[in-house]
């Protein structure tokens, strides 16, 4: 059996665990990664690709945005449609100049797997951890496979960055959390294509034909998404079918929708998930393995690299003062802004789907709160301080 | 048969009728109310007592304000309780010094009322119209029975202000219109004491065991209100229990609630109603005519007000200028207020009654928003222009 000494043991390379390995090593706290995938897979692996503010900035302090600075589409502003009613909501000069750019997920985890394995970082590919023991105690161990061969991580902490399916929550002691769950009653249906964005910035379509939002992943790659069923298959829809309806819900006066070339589709179902207790001992859970939020808000990363924040304060504090104050309120410190994320999240979800029937009085209500985007300052700005993340300070 | 004449018709002595026709005088057009009530009845009816800011500002400018600035309690914030933690929401500072101010509608009703019959104006008590006729025609007609005979009111317009089972939205052809309604699955037993109000301003409070507010008549009777059961009834409880759930549910650390001997106690049933389309040819809807909101946030007499102020700008239009423009589109112009006021009732309906289970996601959910409250001026900025009521400009 090989045997592995670390302070910080991290299970999972995805933006989590590779943003608290880079972030710990600038603190001069050791850490070793274990992750159950190939490098080639989580480098290509096509997730969120929305960054707050926040997390641009933790990635330029860690001096790891050079390319998300150069090649990330800063967006300084949102455009929200209701049915062809299109308005646009400008963050920064809501926020004092807080904005979002959009630089692909998997962009965001080459540039930190790069990082981290350039400075004589451990990171172990192809590793499946197969069980955490000792939590309870000073030195919990992460037993996990490797090249055939039984192998164990001993370290101070475990931070379980795995995912909703990894074993980070699944060690989490019966009785020790609650979980929250909301499964929507649609789905969308995501195409990226090879062609222009057709609008600089994002648009979120309200359509009495159902939802739709216009992205892009680059200058020359656009990401797009319709409202579908949640049993609806991608064989069900041509790609002119998704062109058309995507032109009629994201349409309005003097707006053109570039087509191109689809070389992807799936179908997201949108969950909102969390637990309210992330920690239990000395096994810490960030990002997806402690909440889950639907796409609309695109908060799931930005969560992510906020609970490391606070794990960084943690462990920083632990090692240099032997202070485990922040580690022991890790749970409710990242939890505000999880409430915070998963409330949002439901509001844009809820303001944007179709799922009252048109002109019920639910759908009145949507159009409602969308006239009062439109008439109210204070309004837009809470949409836009949402948007682009708000500062950790608000959370103190 | 008696004839009568005149410009406008009105049918309904309450707060929109009785503002209407004090408004029209200023603009010299003439106007009759008929009323099926008496005015001992309408001055005693016990109703809202919440003025908007831009309520004020029309009955000071009527020179109807003398006795509402006296005696009326001028608010210049409110009190939202979490579980009770208590945060102050400051209004005035928030929207440029707009306010709300507490004086029970029947004072509004006897002011409105002394005004009216003390400049000569026309009103029949206890005069219950029972068809109005030809309203696509240039003279409508308001039959109505009054001392024992039957009497037609001949008018150029009919303002059908007379109340949710009036007779005017019953007038409205079928398909002229489309209806929303919701039904809370929650009531409001609500009580009259005669004793100081405990707070100076509102509190409105979510608690595990439900809703409560606590508000004011005058500075020695306080109205208070618990969320109790849709079949619940005033014989379940005793005086004392309902001073111990205010206790339990208003409270906070420091705060202390003043019981007195209660002299009435209903239930209020919460529901939101309203329709589409206000006006068909020569007739106006106004007022509970024509919507219903929970009183949650107050915006019930609000709202009449405001409708009567598009019917005054209408009026005035056509009979200083022939210009019809403003009438044609008092529905829509007043529905955008109307859409406003449902959108905030729900939402503060919603943000503070249990109506989910206590720990639920939707619980979580309520929670977070009033975290949000507490972090977010952007936040408090939005509940605060609600609550005192948007600007006439604002939904220009």
């Amino acid at each position: 059996m090989k045997k592995i000494k670390t302070q910080v043991g991290i299970v999972g390379a995805g933006p989590a665990g590779l943003t608290l390995a880079n972030w710990l090593r600038k603190q001069g706290i050791s850490a070793v990664i274990l992750e159950n995938r190939s490098r080639v897979y989580i480098e290509s692996r096509v997730r969120a690709g929305l960054l707050e503010q926040n997390t641009v900035d933790i990635l330029e302090n860690l001096g790891i945005a050079d390319r998300l600075k150069k090649e990330g589409l800063r967006h300084e502003g949102v455009n929200l449609s209701f049915n062809g009613d299109r308005i646009r909501v400008p963050f920064g000069e809501l926020t004092q100049g807080r904005n979002i750019t959009i630089y692909g997920q998997q962009e965001v985890v080459k540039d930190l797997t790069n990082a981290w394995l350039d400075g004589g970082g451990e990171l172990y590919f192809e590793a499946t951890a197969n069980k955490i023991e000792d939590i309870e105690s000073d030195n919990p161990k992460i037993y996990f496979e490797y090249e055939g061969e039984q192998s164990v991580l001993e370290c101070d902490f475990v931070a379980a960055c795995d995912g909703f399916h990894g074993l980070g929550r699944k060690t989490m002691p019966e009785g020790s959390y609650n979980e929250f769950t909301v499964t929507y009653p649609f789905s969308w249906l995501g195409i990226l294509a090879n062609v222009a964005p057709s609008s600089e910035e994002l648009i979120y379509a309200y359509h009495e034909n159902g939802f739709a939002l216009s992205s892009s992943r680059s200058e020359s790659v656009s990401r797009l998404y319709i409202q579908c069923e949640n049993d609806d298959k991608v064989e069900n829809w041509t790609d002119d079918q998704i062109w058309d309806e995507l032109e009629i819900r994201l349409g309005t006066p003097g707006w053109e929708l570039k087509r191109g070339p689809i070389f992807e589709k799936g179908i997201t179902p949108m969950r909102s998930y969390f637990i309210d207790n992330m920690q239990k001992g000395r096994l810490f859970l960030a990002g997806d393995a402690a909440h889950i939020v639907p796409p609309t808000g695109g908060k799931g990363l930005n969560l992510a690299i906020a609970d490391v924040k606070h794990l960084v304060d943690g462990f920083t504090a632990f090692y240099k003062d032997a202070n485990t104050t922040e580690l022991d309120s890790y749970s409710e410190t990242a939890l505000k802004r999880i409430w915070r994320a998963q409330d949002f999240s439901n509001f844009m979800t809820t303001l944007f789907h179709k799922h009252e029937e048109h002109g019920s009085f639910g759908y009145q209500l949507q159009k409602a709160k969308f006239d009062y985007i439109k008439r109210s300052k204070a309004y837009r700005t809470t949409i836009s301080e949402n948007y682009v993340g708000m500062p950790f300070e608000a959370f103190e």
